[in-house]
């Protein structure tokens, strides 16, 4: 039978003994960086990507993984092949690691750890809202700014982003949409956000993830000639929008129908939406940019 | 021999055993608020205030711990008393808990937990730090501001500390004292911070953790005749300061003799930090603010 399966100390251990001590800085200070890979159907999407997207994240907090790059796609792969799931996410895990003495708190001293966990496909915003799209509340909790927390390192600092949750449930939403300090749109919990006017497609930029799910909705938008771009954005300028659409790893494409209770376009999910997910699903299942399983397993029995 | 226990899934268990689960957003979100208190002597230091402040925390987030207030005291005095030390910080954590289908990803559905820790008393800045005095930083890397994270809602996410304290370790410091996005001095990892000028002592106001050593500094100073004032300072006040220090439950207080390198005052720790220091270790050793671990204990054998 298929099963979630985690990668930590050194080993391959089913989900229910993957736990981290309760002492861990990588708990109490949430001092850990972290990516999402999906694969579909065996092949593992922008592998390569992620991969050096989640050594960027570790850098920039001066930690360093037990293993080079290259073991750790190995690992990735390992763990998508003891799992037996056909479709998949996988979070990579760097973590600060435990205190070698309790009473010596130097993170400078803890031995840093790598995680992998694989778990089945899932819908960050839930998979009944593919079709009928998200009611987004755009909140007044703020995200936080890039000169206090870097979103692009990926990080589990979620508190503004949980309190932006909370808040978008109070008002009877499904999910939130957090501003910069300064108003802008920035992101959601686990997602990025476009919209698109008058036949151009729009996406905010500034201190927010820059998702793999948003870079291949660059590629596929070109293609189609719906010309993307990346500027800062109003929260106005979405709830005037002819439709809008989150971005993320875990769900792909998911069409935003109502925006703070008040409908969208014509209430549906939009003609442009519409066609990016069908064209993102038609190539994730034709291997878009992917790394199949046993082609990374086989590397390793290579070597 | 004494250990450090950990209270969690409803029983008491020695440290090695006090784990999380990795897919917890407990853990992948930070979702999950926190207070840490001090026994000195087996009395516990402004008991009902630490268990009040971690009440407001809790609900912040609108999170609900299996336990009453008055269970949660009877947890912290009981892992005292079995863990042996005589002086103690036990920290108390309201968990989000664990998603009760991985496919349904809806914080409200969660599971709320509560944990408690109880290790030997420690020195969040190092206990030689006491007579020597600190390094402190004044970092580029900001503190996040309020309409982002509460920091008054005590918190894990510490990324902005963490990167703080990594750049004060870089430009040679022991600690970091970040500023608000506005450039006024807030707060460091684990601690607050306070300045004496011409006889008076200053600590910020603003979105940092109103601590209880913090609260313990202003009725002894005003008992010294030292009228403590909050207010927004700025960092060149704290540079051209006569004396500085920092407050907190794990370590009381400790002088600031260095600031970016550069020395405060005479460099050694200041007359109004030294009279306060022995004040404070005076009282806690006699009691102050104190409730007795036994005492709490009998109230439960009562019950």
């Amino acid at each position: 039978m298929a099963e979630s399966i985690a990668f930590l100390d050194d080993e391959f251990v089913p989900i229910s003994e993957a736990k981290i001590s309760i002492l861990e800085p990588t708990f109490t200070k949430s001092d850990v960086v972290y990516d999402t890979l999906s694969s579909w159907q065996g092949h593992i999407f922008r592998l390569n990507e992620h991969l050096e997207r989640f050594q960027n994240s570790y850098r920039a907090m001066q930690l360093n993984p037990p293993y080079p790059l290259e073991e750790i796609r190995r690992i990735v792969a390992e763990c998508i092949e003891r799992s037996g799931f056909e479709d998949t996410c996988v979070t990579l895990m760097a973590t600060r690691g435990p205190f070698i003495d309790l009473a010596d708190r130097d993170i400078r001293k803890c031995k840093n750890g790598l995680i992998a966990v694989c778990v089945p496909y899932y819908w960050v915003l839930g998979e009944d809202k593919q079709t009928n799209g998200v009611n987004m509340v755009i909140t007044e909790n703020q995200r936080v700014p890039a000169g206090a927390i870097d979103a692009r390192v990926k990080n589990f600092n979620w508190m503004d982003l949980t309190r932006g949750l909370l808040e978008a449930y109070e008002k009877g939403g499904d999910s939130a949409l957090l501003c910069t300090p300064d108003g802008f749109l920035s992101e959601g919990p686990g997602f990025n956000i476009w919209l698109a006017k008058d036949g151009k497609l729009f996406t905010p930029r500034g201190n927010l993830l820059e998702g793999m799910t948003r870079r291949s909705v660059f590629e596929l938008a070109k293609e189609m000639g719906a010309m993307p771009i990346e500027k800062p954005l109003t929260p106005d300028d979405l709830r005037s929008a002819d439709e809008a659409f989150t971005s993320t790893t875990a769900g792909g494409i998911t069409p935003v129908t109502q925006v703070d209770g008040k409908t969208l376009g014509n209430g549906a999910p939009g003609i442009l939406t519409t066609r990016l997910t069908d064209e993102y699903w038609r190539r994730r299942e034709a291997g878009w940019h992917g790394t199949r399983v046993e082609d990374v397993l086989q590397e390793r029995d290579v070597a």
